[in-house]
């Protein structure tokens, strides 16, 4: 019976506002067995990345009736990852299994459901990927574009956090879709890498913009027929005013609603006047369309029409820091933690 | 070639805020002939009913962009209305014919584009009924819940300004489709309207109520599957609180917003954590469905199934009256202006 000491980021307590690093504490008291205890159904793994996503903010505060469970505090965050299985109660998995889906931010995590576990077939891509686009940010963009979205070819679409784990690939699939494709961002850097590395046909940094509704009809003078919103409160408010009849807008992630309670939204009438269907999506009600997705994604990876860019922090000591950074936007591209690389 | 007079309601300027009697102006100073200019292509009809809607009050602001064309000041006030043809140009109309459509707020007006008008081909029902069950109002409840809704036998339905001239309809329409309603309204005696005469399960007046979110959570202590927006604003927001997974929202209008800009809507999130679709339309994109409505709604009418109600103030000299109260509520139903009865 090996034991091992087992490093943890655990929540301290609830959070109120914007999080903060000192809001989690890397543990490394916690000891775990690398045995599963005689006849356990569950899967042991080794965690290798960590997936940093704006919904775990959610978790963090317990809120009456709140869609997200809440965490506890002085347990371990939970969240998306990949890992490898040490050892397996369970029929579908083996050990040196690589498997994809929830896990803790740990080293070493007993997976007491392991159902919820996707085991990853293709291994001939960087294995953090699977916490991207080949994962649920790949999932949300896909889903969320071809299901909710409604695509026509010639569409003007508009992605928020374009540069974030789920805009770019919303880009690229407008793009390839036939669309006309503007997105926002909040640097100079994660412009420049829309225009010219994402192949949006245009960006902007909309922090430097005083007013989002003129910025907005300069880069969509005729208007936008799809919004991809990662983002809700003030951006969603200037949309609003510049939809074309029989818009739509898939209401993805409202980032800027998750830490502090912004001024309301003025601008629904908009969505009268204009026809405009606006929906709202998890994108766990689409996960029996992941073959499919992996169907159309892989080859396009392969042959580089798709790109996905990533943000890596090694060490599972820097995830707090990693997932503060969400909330500023100091990742470009998806924010993952390398745990260990093999 | 007969001369009359034409008494008018015009509209004096522009208003801002709730609008007035006095921005409006009884004028009857007017001429008009009788028989249209010889080779003219219009028809001259005289107006029996005038229909007040929320719509046009939007029509009395000019705003940049507006959607729908500003009124000119000294110009009649224009909506739908039931008429009688008493000359005409166009081959589709002949002198005698009942029509219902765009018109002016006048005793007599020249329709210069009369293919917008709707011959009425049943009579053997009250003629106002074209400005409401029958007209524009009707089709938006149909379109609004047969096709806006997807509603679902058993679904918890939600209707604001139920007694209204859309709402009393679509409340009727979910009952007939075996869902469970409640509608909301702002007097004890349009309260009793609904529980009483228009079968509503429940209803209750929101004036009475200190938090819509706790009068909503007392109605439907199971959520909100459909709800069928008229108001807009604050009971938005507090059923975005309440509403289902995969729930749908009608944006049919945002009568709280017409005259006055809230808070703004900062319950949004909600529409993503629960799958919620939210969808504005118009009606005029459902016209083309009117023959069949018409065709599923007057045996109804004439079994007795479906009631409405209206309220008709008699007299062009009350229209402005009329069409303010809209905004206090002041009407119990569709309110209509008998500007003739024959």
């Amino acid at each position: 019976m090996e034991e091992v000491r087992n490093k943890q980021v655990v929540l301290k307590d609830y959070v109120n506002g914007f999080p903060k690093e000192s809001d989690m504490l890397l543990k490394s008291s916690a000891m775990i067995n690398l045995k599963l205890s005689e006849g356990s159904k569950a899967v042991l793994v080794k965690n290798l990345y960590l997936s940093c996503d704006p919904y775990i903010r959610e978790r963090m505060t317990k809120t009456e009736g709140s869609y997200f469970e809440p965490f506890t505090p002085g347990s371990p965050i939970a969240g998306l990852g990949v890992a490898k299985v040490i050892d397996s109660g369970h029929l579908n998995f083996e050990i040196g299994d690589l498997v994809w889906g929830q896990t803790n931010w740990e080293e070493y995590s007993i997976i007491d459901n392991p159902e919820t576990l996707i085991k990853i077939q293709h291994t001939d891509v960087p294995l953090s990927y699977y916490t991207g686009i080949l994962g649920m940010p790949g999932m949300t963009a896909y889903a969320g574009f071809y299901e909710i979205c409604s695509p026509k070819k010639g569409d003007y679409v508009y992605v928020s956090s374009a540069s974030g784990a789920v805009g770019q690939l919303v880009g690229q699939f407008a793009k390839l879709f036939g669309c006309y494709v503007v997105g926002s961002a909040g640097t100079t850097e994660k412009v420049d890498l829309l225009k010219n590395k994402l192949g949006f046909d245009d960006a902007f940094n909309y922090k430097e913009e005083k007013c989002l509704d003129t910025a907005l009809k300069r880069y969509f003078p005729n208007g936008i027929d799809i919004y991809f919103d990662n983002v809700g409160g003030k951006m969603l408010d200037a949309v609003l005013l510049n939809m074309r009849l029989n818009g739509r807008i898939a209401a993805c992630g409202m980032v800027s609603q998750y830490n502090e309670q912004g001024d309301g939204v003025r601008n629904l009438f908009n969505i009268i006047t204009k026809s405009v269907r606006m929906q709202g999506f998890h994108v766990t009600q689409y996960y029996h369309m992941y073959p499919k997705y992996l169907e159309m994604i892989m080859p396009l990876i392969k042959e580089g029409t798709i790109c996905y860019i990533e943000d890596i922090a090694k060490g599972l000591e820097n995830a707090p820091g990693a997932f503060v950074g969400l909330f500023s936007g100091r990742n470009v591209g998806k924010q993952v933690v390398e745990v260990s690389c093999e």
